[in-house]
């Protein structure tokens, strides 16, 4: 296979942008996924592919929760701030708007709605482990339309 | 959690539109899908989840195989034929252009792109089940944008 014309093959793949917080230990965090769909009605589960060199990935395995925000359109800062890592980027949630859910996660005060997930299953998937959870809580902020890969101009894919 | 909000919000994440195919003791079938997301870089995996009561599931883990053709933009007619239920339509491929890939599974010739996948994980995802597959093959038919669910209108999620 070609490494570039597998990336332009895997770069039509269309993605909106959510901000996925956890919360362990009395620390939180929010990182910026797109890696993200949902998988199932009935029980309504929701999986995300979450790099294994990242900060949330041990912290949602040890609280086996957490929340999906669906970033508004236009917040593509937003996404490219929560979007950088936290453990390279300690600081990255100051100045960040949010509120603790009943999981125990952030819920963003600028999101669209919100989605509260137990973790049911997880998945090693190469550098990243794809984590299954049932949707428990849920959530709307406002009106308006979701923020996309395609709208952002960002590239996380190929 | 309230069954119409959990609708709305589920219908605010974004999708792709792909036409997902599959071979088994010299038959063929094509299913459009959705839920279906790049999950790893490094191997290149990508995941679907795919209906338990459907005539492709059984077929692609006899086969261990799958490809996603991806639907360009414009072709919301095709998306909606190969969408129907090969149980309950038979016939449905009549009509579509295909030649068959190097794993056995129809390319379409209207799609932008393909991705030969191999099976690496499959997992329980309540009424369906979530499919990884390894990216073991590319190709690109031509240029133009992908099909999005939100340019068909269709609305499967919730």
């Amino acid at each position: 296979m070609d490494a570039n014309i597998k990336k332009q093959v895997l770069r039509t793949f269309t993605y909106g942008l959510y901000a996925v917080s956890c919360a362990s230990e009395s620390e939180v965090n929010i990182f910026t996924a797109n890696w993200l769909t949902q998988v199932s009605f009935d029980p309504p589960l929701v999986a995300v592919s979450i790099e294994n060199a990242s900060k949330s990935l041990p912290m949602i395995l040890r609280s086996g929760a957490f929340t999906v925000n669906v970033i508004r359109s236009g917040e593509r800062e937003l996404a490219g701030k929560l979007g950088k890592s936290a453990l390279k980027h300690p600081a990255k949630l100051e100045g960040i708007g949010f509120d603790i859910g009943e999981k125990g996660c952030p819920i963003l005060r600028e999101a669209l709605a919100w989605v509260d997930c137990e973790v049911r299953h997880t998945v090693e998937a190469g550098d990243s482990t794809l984590v299954v959870g049932e949707v428990v809580g849920i959530g709307v902020l406002g009106d308006g339309l979701p923020l996309t890969m395609n709208e952002a101009g960002f590239r996380h894919a190929g």
